[in-house]
Protein backbone atom coordinates (compact mmCIF):
# COMPACT_ATOMS: atom_id res chain seq x y z
CA UNK A 1 0.00 0.00 0.00
CA UNK A 2 1.65 3.36 -0.32
CA UNK A 3 0.70 7.01 -2.80
CA UNK A 4 0.02 7.44 -6.78
CA UNK A 5 1.96 10.44 -8.45
CA UNK A 6 1.00 11.03 -11.56
CA UNK A 7 4.53 13.12 -13.11
CA UNK A 8 2.32 15.07 -15.49
CA UNK A 9 0.35 18.51 -15.92
CA UNK A 10 -1.83 17.21 -18.62
CA UNK A 11 -5.86 17.53 -17.31
CA UNK A 12 -6.72 14.65 -19.72
CA UNK A 13 -4.65 12.20 -17.82
CA UNK A 14 -5.57 13.01 -14.51
CA UNK A 15 -9.30 12.81 -16.06
CA UNK A 16 -8.56 9.08 -17.03
CA UNK A 17 -6.61 8.28 -13.87
CA UNK A 18 -10.28 9.25 -12.16
CA UNK A 19 -11.90 7.99 -14.65
CA UNK A 20 -10.95 4.65 -12.85
CA UNK A 21 -11.08 5.46 -9.85
CA UNK A 22 -7.27 5.92 -8.69
CA UNK A 23 -6.96 8.16 -6.21
CA UNK A 24 -3.37 10.43 -7.12
CA UNK A 25 -1.45 13.45 -6.48
CA UNK A 26 -0.15 15.29 -9.51
CA UNK A 27 3.76 15.81 -9.05
CA UNK A 28 4.54 17.11 -12.97
CA UNK A 29 8.05 16.18 -14.00
CA UNK A 30 10.04 19.30 -15.46
CA UNK A 31 12.19 17.69 -18.43
CA UNK A 32 13.57 18.35 -21.02
CA UNK A 33 11.95 17.75 -24.13
CA UNK A 34 14.86 16.60 -26.70
CA UNK A 35 14.63 12.65 -27.20
CA UNK A 36 17.60 11.17 -27.69
CA UNK A 37 16.25 8.11 -29.39
CA UNK A 38 14.44 8.47 -33.05
CA UNK A 39 11.87 5.86 -33.46
CA UNK A 40 8.65 6.60 -31.67
CA UNK A 41 7.98 3.95 -29.28
CA UNK A 42 11.79 4.63 -28.64
CA UNK A 43 10.97 8.08 -27.98
CA UNK A 44 7.89 7.83 -26.06
CA UNK A 45 9.35 5.08 -23.61
CA UNK A 46 12.40 7.32 -22.87
CA UNK A 47 10.30 10.59 -22.21
CA UNK A 48 7.63 8.81 -20.31
CA UNK A 49 10.96 6.81 -18.60
CA UNK A 50 12.20 10.15 -17.83
CA UNK A 51 9.39 12.37 -16.48
CA UNK A 52 8.62 9.15 -14.23
CA UNK A 53 12.39 8.90 -12.57
CA UNK A 54 12.94 12.77 -12.41
CA UNK A 55 10.14 12.63 -9.83
CA UNK A 56 10.78 9.56 -8.04
CA UNK A 57 14.08 11.03 -7.34
CA UNK A 58 12.73 14.22 -5.97
CA UNK A 59 10.65 12.64 -3.56
CA UNK A 60 12.92 10.21 -1.16
CA UNK A 61 9.82 8.10 -0.03
CA UNK A 62 9.45 4.99 0.16
CA UNK A 63 6.04 3.43 -0.79
CA UNK A 64 5.21 5.64 -4.26
CA UNK A 65 4.37 4.64 -7.41
CA UNK A 66 4.93 7.01 -9.75
CA UNK A 67 3.29 6.97 -13.11
CA UNK A 68 5.03 9.02 -16.07
CA UNK A 69 3.59 9.23 -19.54
CA UNK A 70 4.40 10.61 -23.08
CA UNK A 71 2.56 11.17 -25.84
CA UNK A 72 3.69 11.78 -29.81
CA UNK A 73 2.09 11.69 -33.13
CA UNK A 74 3.66 9.91 -36.32
CA UNK A 75 2.63 10.66 -39.54
CA UNK A 76 3.77 8.61 -42.70
CA UNK A 77 5.57 10.86 -45.31
CA UNK A 78 3.47 10.57 -48.52
CA UNK A 79 5.25 7.74 -50.41
CA UNK A 80 7.86 6.77 -48.22
CA UNK A 81 7.96 4.31 -44.92
CA UNK A 82 8.87 7.21 -43.30
CA UNK A 83 7.32 8.93 -39.82
CA UNK A 84 7.51 12.24 -39.19
CA UNK A 85 6.98 13.17 -35.65
CA UNK A 86 4.46 15.81 -34.78
CA UNK A 87 4.81 16.89 -31.03
CA UNK A 88 2.84 20.20 -29.78
CA UNK A 89 2.41 22.32 -32.39
CA UNK A 90 4.55 25.93 -31.78
CA UNK A 91 1.75 28.37 -32.83
CA UNK A 92 -1.29 28.24 -34.98
CA UNK A 93 0.77 28.25 -38.28
CA UNK A 94 2.09 25.14 -37.00
CA UNK A 95 -0.91 23.80 -35.94
CA UNK A 96 -2.40 24.59 -39.51
CA UNK A 97 0.53 22.63 -41.31
CA UNK A 98 0.13 19.58 -38.70
CA UNK A 99 -3.58 19.49 -39.55
CA UNK A 100 -3.26 19.80 -42.99
CA UNK A 101 -0.84 16.79 -43.27
CA UNK A 102 -2.92 14.53 -40.82
CA UNK A 103 -6.27 15.13 -42.86
CA UNK A 104 -7.87 12.97 -45.03
CA UNK A 105 -5.22 10.33 -43.87
CA UNK A 106 -4.34 7.78 -41.46
CA UNK A 107 -1.86 8.56 -38.67
CA UNK A 108 -0.54 7.12 -35.50
CA UNK A 109 -0.27 8.10 -31.65
CA UNK A 110 1.79 6.78 -29.68
CA UNK A 111 2.01 6.71 -25.64
CA UNK A 112 5.00 5.37 -23.51
CA UNK A 113 4.31 4.72 -20.10
CA UNK A 114 6.65 4.35 -17.57
CA UNK A 115 5.85 3.40 -13.99
CA UNK A 116 8.72 3.89 -11.09
CA UNK A 117 7.60 1.33 -7.97
CA UNK A 118 9.42 2.14 -4.44
CA UNK A 119 7.96 -0.33 -2.23
CA UNK A 120 8.10 0.34 1.61
CA UNK A 121 11.78 -1.69 2.23
CA UNK A 122 12.52 1.02 -0.81
CA UNK A 123 13.38 -1.41 -3.60
CA UNK A 124 13.14 0.21 -6.50
CA UNK A 125 11.52 -1.63 -9.78
CA UNK A 126 10.61 0.12 -12.94
CA UNK A 127 7.92 -0.92 -15.76
CA UNK A 128 8.28 0.90 -18.90
CA UNK A 129 6.14 -0.01 -22.13
CA UNK A 130 3.99 2.01 -25.00
CA UNK A 131 1.02 1.28 -27.04
CA UNK A 132 0.17 2.55 -30.38
CA UNK A 133 -3.05 3.36 -32.18
CA UNK A 134 -4.22 4.22 -35.96
CA UNK A 135 -6.57 6.89 -36.07
CA UNK A 136 -7.95 7.90 -39.63
CA UNK A 137 -9.11 11.80 -39.99
CA UNK A 138 -11.88 12.46 -43.02
CA UNK A 139 -10.28 15.20 -45.28
CA UNK A 140 -11.12 18.87 -44.07
CA UNK A 141 -11.32 21.86 -45.52
CA UNK A 142 -8.92 24.86 -44.99
CA UNK A 143 -11.72 26.62 -43.61
CA UNK A 144 -12.52 23.74 -41.09
CA UNK A 145 -9.05 23.80 -40.18
CA UNK A 146 -8.79 27.19 -39.30
CA UNK A 147 -12.56 27.03 -37.12
CA UNK A 148 -11.23 24.10 -35.01
CA UNK A 149 -7.51 25.88 -34.48
CA UNK A 150 -9.88 28.67 -33.31
CA UNK A 151 -11.40 27.17 -30.37
CA UNK A 152 -8.28 26.76 -28.94
CA UNK A 153 -7.28 22.96 -28.34
CA UNK A 154 -4.69 22.61 -31.06
CA UNK A 155 -2.43 24.43 -28.46
CA UNK A 156 -1.51 21.87 -26.33
CA UNK A 157 -1.75 19.04 -27.67
CA UNK A 158 0.61 16.67 -29.86
CA UNK A 159 -0.70 16.42 -33.70
CA UNK A 160 -2.48 19.83 -33.09
CA UNK A 161 -5.69 18.16 -31.95
CA UNK A 162 -7.99 16.39 -28.92
CA UNK A 163 -10.03 13.79 -29.87
CA UNK A 164 -12.18 14.03 -26.76
CA UNK A 165 -12.76 17.79 -27.98
CA UNK A 166 -14.46 19.44 -30.76
CA UNK A 167 -12.37 17.38 -32.99
CA UNK A 168 -14.28 14.15 -33.17
CA UNK A 169 -15.99 15.02 -35.97
CA UNK A 170 -13.64 14.62 -37.87
CA UNK A 171 -11.90 11.55 -36.62
CA UNK A 172 -13.52 8.58 -39.00
CA UNK A 173 -12.49 5.75 -37.05
CA UNK A 174 -9.26 4.28 -34.69
CA UNK A 175 -7.91 1.22 -34.68
CA UNK A 176 -6.56 0.37 -30.47
CA UNK A 177 -6.92 2.18 -27.66
CA UNK A 178 -9.33 5.32 -27.07
CA UNK A 179 -7.39 6.45 -24.23
CA UNK A 180 -4.20 6.00 -25.37
CA UNK A 181 -5.22 8.94 -28.38
CA UNK A 182 -6.00 10.92 -25.46
CA UNK A 183 -2.68 10.21 -23.73
CA UNK A 184 -2.83 7.49 -21.17
CA UNK A 185 -4.05 4.28 -22.19
CA UNK A 186 -5.55 2.97 -18.94
CA UNK A 187 -5.59 -0.44 -19.87
CA UNK A 188 -2.50 -1.41 -20.59
CA UNK A 189 -1.53 0.34 -17.55
CA UNK A 190 -3.75 -2.43 -15.34
CA UNK A 191 -2.49 -4.93 -17.64
CA UNK A 192 1.05 -4.26 -17.85
CA UNK A 193 0.94 -3.65 -13.79
CA UNK A 194 -0.76 -6.67 -13.31
CA UNK A 195 1.88 -8.76 -15.16
CA UNK A 196 4.13 -7.55 -12.48
CA UNK A 197 1.86 -8.28 -9.65
CA UNK A 198 0.78 -4.96 -8.68
CA UNK A 199 -2.56 -3.99 -8.67
CA UNK A 200 -3.37 -0.01 -8.61
CA UNK A 201 -6.75 -0.42 -6.70
CA UNK A 202 -5.14 -2.86 -3.80
CA UNK A 203 -2.14 -0.02 -4.02
CA UNK A 204 -4.35 2.45 -3.15
CA UNK A 205 -5.80 0.40 -0.47
CA UNK A 206 -9.14 -0.19 -1.60
CA UNK A 207 -11.09 -2.76 -0.21
CA UNK A 208 -12.03 -5.64 -2.47
CA UNK A 209 -15.75 -6.05 -3.79
CA UNK A 210 -16.35 -10.54 -3.57
CA UNK B 1 -31.68 28.11 -39.16
CA UNK B 2 -33.50 26.34 -36.32
CA UNK B 3 -33.76 24.65 -33.30
CA UNK B 4 -32.06 21.09 -32.57
CA UNK B 5 -33.68 18.74 -30.40
CA UNK B 6 -32.09 15.77 -28.91
CA UNK B 7 -34.74 12.61 -28.96
CA UNK B 8 -33.02 10.88 -25.91
CA UNK B 9 -32.62 11.27 -22.53
CA UNK B 10 -29.21 9.81 -22.26
CA UNK B 11 -26.55 11.97 -20.54
CA UNK B 12 -23.82 10.25 -22.68
CA UNK B 13 -25.57 11.50 -25.87
CA UNK B 14 -26.20 14.83 -24.74
CA UNK B 15 -22.42 15.43 -23.62
CA UNK B 16 -21.73 14.10 -27.41
CA UNK B 17 -23.33 17.04 -28.62
CA UNK B 18 -22.10 19.85 -26.24
CA UNK B 19 -18.60 18.51 -26.51
CA UNK B 20 -18.71 19.41 -30.72
CA UNK B 21 -20.35 22.35 -29.81
CA UNK B 22 -23.90 21.76 -30.47
CA UNK B 23 -26.28 23.87 -29.00
CA UNK B 24 -30.06 21.82 -28.64
CA UNK B 25 -32.98 21.14 -26.44
CA UNK B 26 -33.76 17.87 -25.13
CA UNK B 27 -37.34 16.13 -25.91
CA UNK B 28 -36.99 12.36 -24.47
CA UNK B 29 -38.93 10.04 -26.57
CA UNK B 30 -40.81 7.27 -25.05
CA UNK B 31 -40.85 5.32 -27.53
CA UNK B 32 -41.24 1.16 -26.96
CA UNK B 33 -38.57 -0.63 -26.71
CA UNK B 34 -39.81 -3.61 -29.49
CA UNK B 35 -38.25 -3.59 -32.63
CA UNK B 36 -39.85 -5.74 -35.58
CA UNK B 37 -37.11 -6.19 -37.20
CA UNK B 38 -34.03 -8.50 -36.60
CA UNK B 39 -30.31 -7.77 -37.81
CA UNK B 40 -28.79 -5.30 -36.02
CA UNK B 41 -28.19 -3.01 -38.22
CA UNK B 42 -31.73 -2.84 -39.02
CA UNK B 43 -32.97 -2.90 -35.17
CA UNK B 44 -31.17 0.14 -34.34
CA UNK B 45 -31.84 2.06 -37.75
CA UNK B 46 -35.80 1.23 -36.90
CA UNK B 47 -35.60 2.55 -33.35
CA UNK B 48 -33.66 5.58 -34.15
CA UNK B 49 -36.28 6.16 -36.86
CA UNK B 50 -39.17 5.77 -34.36
CA UNK B 51 -37.71 7.95 -31.85
CA UNK B 52 -36.72 10.94 -33.76
CA UNK B 53 -40.09 10.52 -35.80
CA UNK B 54 -42.34 10.32 -32.59
CA UNK B 55 -40.86 13.58 -31.25
CA UNK B 56 -40.86 15.64 -34.28
CA UNK B 57 -44.56 14.29 -34.47
CA UNK B 58 -45.22 16.13 -31.29
CA UNK B 59 -43.42 18.99 -31.73
CA UNK B 60 -45.55 20.40 -34.79
CA UNK B 61 -43.31 23.41 -35.52
CA UNK B 62 -41.14 24.07 -38.68
CA UNK B 63 -37.48 24.94 -38.81
CA UNK B 64 -36.48 21.95 -36.59
CA UNK B 65 -33.98 19.42 -36.22
CA UNK B 66 -34.39 16.08 -34.19
CA UNK B 67 -32.11 13.98 -33.52
CA UNK B 68 -33.22 10.15 -32.48
CA UNK B 69 -30.20 7.62 -31.76
CA UNK B 70 -30.37 3.95 -30.44
CA UNK B 71 -27.15 1.24 -29.33
CA UNK B 72 -27.07 -2.08 -29.38
CA UNK B 73 -24.46 -4.66 -28.94
CA UNK B 74 -24.34 -7.85 -30.32
CA UNK B 75 -21.78 -10.88 -29.65
CA UNK B 76 -21.38 -13.72 -32.03
CA UNK B 77 -22.60 -16.66 -30.20
CA UNK B 78 -19.74 -19.66 -29.66
CA UNK B 79 -18.53 -20.92 -32.49
CA UNK B 80 -21.34 -19.78 -35.08
CA UNK B 81 -22.26 -16.77 -37.31
CA UNK B 82 -25.41 -15.68 -35.19
CA UNK B 83 -25.22 -12.59 -33.29
CA UNK B 84 -26.74 -12.16 -29.79
CA UNK B 85 -28.65 -8.74 -29.29
CA UNK B 86 -27.65 -7.14 -25.91
CA UNK B 87 -29.59 -4.31 -24.87
CA UNK B 88 -29.61 -2.84 -21.35
CA UNK B 89 -29.57 -5.59 -18.73
CA UNK B 90 -32.49 -5.72 -16.13
CA UNK B 91 -30.77 -6.54 -12.83
CA UNK B 92 -27.13 -7.50 -11.72
CA UNK B 93 -27.78 -11.44 -12.51
CA UNK B 94 -28.26 -10.38 -15.84
CA UNK B 95 -25.74 -7.81 -16.01
CA UNK B 96 -23.47 -10.50 -15.15
CA UNK B 97 -24.56 -12.40 -17.77
CA UNK B 98 -23.63 -10.38 -19.89
CA UNK B 99 -19.97 -9.19 -19.38
CA UNK B 100 -19.23 -12.90 -19.05
CA UNK B 101 -19.98 -13.49 -22.35
CA UNK B 102 -18.37 -10.64 -23.52
CA UNK B 103 -15.14 -10.32 -21.28
CA UNK B 104 -12.33 -12.29 -23.62
CA UNK B 105 -13.62 -11.60 -26.71
CA UNK B 106 -14.66 -9.09 -29.99
CA UNK B 107 -17.86 -7.77 -30.07
CA UNK B 108 -19.96 -5.37 -31.82
CA UNK B 109 -21.76 -2.09 -31.16
CA UNK B 110 -24.12 -0.76 -33.38
CA UNK B 111 -25.56 2.70 -33.35
CA UNK B 112 -28.23 3.82 -35.49
CA UNK B 113 -29.08 7.31 -35.73
CA UNK B 114 -32.31 9.33 -37.73
CA UNK B 115 -32.42 12.78 -38.33
CA UNK B 116 -36.08 14.18 -39.29
CA UNK B 117 -35.56 18.02 -40.67
CA UNK B 118 -38.48 20.06 -40.72
CA UNK B 119 -37.36 23.16 -42.58
CA UNK B 120 -38.73 26.71 -42.41
CA UNK B 121 -41.43 26.20 -45.05
CA UNK B 122 -42.33 22.77 -43.53
CA UNK B 123 -40.94 20.29 -45.50
CA UNK B 124 -39.85 17.31 -44.01
CA UNK B 125 -36.91 15.10 -44.58
CA UNK B 126 -36.02 11.99 -43.13
CA UNK B 127 -31.79 10.68 -42.69
CA UNK B 128 -31.20 7.60 -41.28
CA UNK B 129 -28.16 5.71 -40.88
CA UNK B 130 -25.89 3.23 -38.51
CA UNK B 131 -22.33 2.87 -37.47
CA UNK B 132 -20.45 -0.51 -36.24
CA UNK B 133 -17.54 -0.54 -33.92
CA UNK B 134 -15.63 -3.71 -33.13
CA UNK B 135 -14.89 -3.64 -29.34
CA UNK B 136 -12.16 -6.19 -27.56
CA UNK B 137 -12.45 -6.90 -24.26
CA UNK B 138 -9.75 -8.37 -22.06
CA UNK B 139 -10.51 -11.49 -20.29
CA UNK B 140 -12.26 -10.61 -16.81
CA UNK B 141 -12.21 -12.71 -13.62
CA UNK B 142 -15.96 -12.94 -11.79
CA UNK B 143 -14.43 -10.84 -8.63
CA UNK B 144 -13.64 -8.01 -11.48
CA UNK B 145 -17.34 -8.55 -13.17
CA UNK B 146 -18.17 -8.13 -9.17
CA UNK B 147 -16.68 -5.49 -8.65
CA UNK B 148 -17.51 -3.27 -11.70
CA UNK B 149 -20.94 -4.07 -11.16
CA UNK B 150 -20.86 -3.14 -7.61
CA UNK B 151 -19.81 0.49 -9.41
CA UNK B 152 -23.63 0.48 -10.79
CA UNK B 153 -22.02 1.66 -14.56
CA UNK B 154 -23.88 -1.52 -16.60
CA UNK B 155 -27.50 -0.74 -15.09
CA UNK B 156 -29.00 1.43 -17.55
CA UNK B 157 -26.17 0.28 -20.60
CA UNK B 158 -26.55 -1.92 -23.31
CA UNK B 159 -24.02 -4.65 -23.04
CA UNK B 160 -24.12 -3.70 -19.15
CA UNK B 161 -20.82 -1.31 -19.71
CA UNK B 162 -19.52 2.27 -20.09
CA UNK B 163 -16.66 2.30 -22.73
CA UNK B 164 -16.26 5.79 -21.09
CA UNK B 165 -16.19 4.79 -17.16
CA UNK B 166 -14.54 2.14 -15.19
CA UNK B 167 -14.72 -0.49 -17.45
CA UNK B 168 -11.92 1.08 -19.45
CA UNK B 169 -9.52 -1.17 -17.76
CA UNK B 170 -10.93 -3.78 -19.75
CA UNK B 171 -11.02 -2.23 -23.27
CA UNK B 172 -8.15 -3.51 -25.24
CA UNK B 173 -9.01 -2.03 -27.91
CA UNK B 174 -11.63 -1.22 -30.38
CA UNK B 175 -11.86 -0.97 -34.35
CA UNK B 176 -14.10 1.76 -35.66
CA UNK B 177 -15.30 4.84 -34.24
CA UNK B 178 -15.24 5.16 -30.37
CA UNK B 179 -18.22 7.66 -29.87
CA UNK B 180 -20.32 5.14 -31.58
CA UNK B 181 -19.97 2.52 -28.74
CA UNK B 182 -20.46 5.72 -26.08
CA UNK B 183 -23.83 6.33 -28.06
CA UNK B 184 -23.56 8.89 -30.65
CA UNK B 185 -21.36 8.29 -33.38
CA UNK B 186 -20.81 12.44 -33.83
CA UNK B 187 -18.47 12.15 -37.08
CA UNK B 188 -20.89 9.99 -38.91
CA UNK B 189 -23.67 12.23 -37.47
CA UNK B 190 -21.93 15.38 -39.41
CA UNK B 191 -20.82 13.65 -42.27
CA UNK B 192 -24.36 12.24 -43.25
CA UNK B 193 -26.12 15.11 -42.91
CA UNK B 194 -23.01 17.12 -44.57
CA UNK B 195 -24.02 14.81 -47.62
CA UNK B 196 -27.56 15.83 -47.52
CA UNK B 197 -26.11 19.53 -47.64
CA UNK B 198 -26.80 20.42 -43.86
CA UNK B 199 -24.42 21.24 -41.46
CA UNK B 200 -25.43 21.30 -37.75
CA UNK B 201 -23.56 24.46 -36.95
CA UNK B 202 -25.26 26.53 -40.20
CA UNK B 203 -28.22 25.20 -38.73
CA UNK B 204 -27.77 26.79 -35.41
CA UNK B 205 -26.72 30.07 -36.76
CA UNK B 206 -22.98 30.18 -36.85
CA UNK B 207 -20.57 32.00 -37.76
CA UNK B 208 -18.35 31.27 -39.92
CA UNK B 209 -14.44 30.92 -38.85
CA UNK B 210 -12.63 32.39 -41.91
Amino acid sequence: MGKIILASASPRRRELLEQIGIRFEVIPARGDEHAVKNRPEEIVREMAERKAGEVAAAIKETAILVIGADTIVACPKEGTDELKILGKPRDDAEAFSMLSMLAGRTHFVYTGVSVVVVDAEGEKTVHTFFEKTSVTMRPMQDQEIRRYIATGEPADKAGAYGIQGKCAIYIDKIDGDYNNVVGLPVAALCRELMKAGISLYEWQGDEDVR
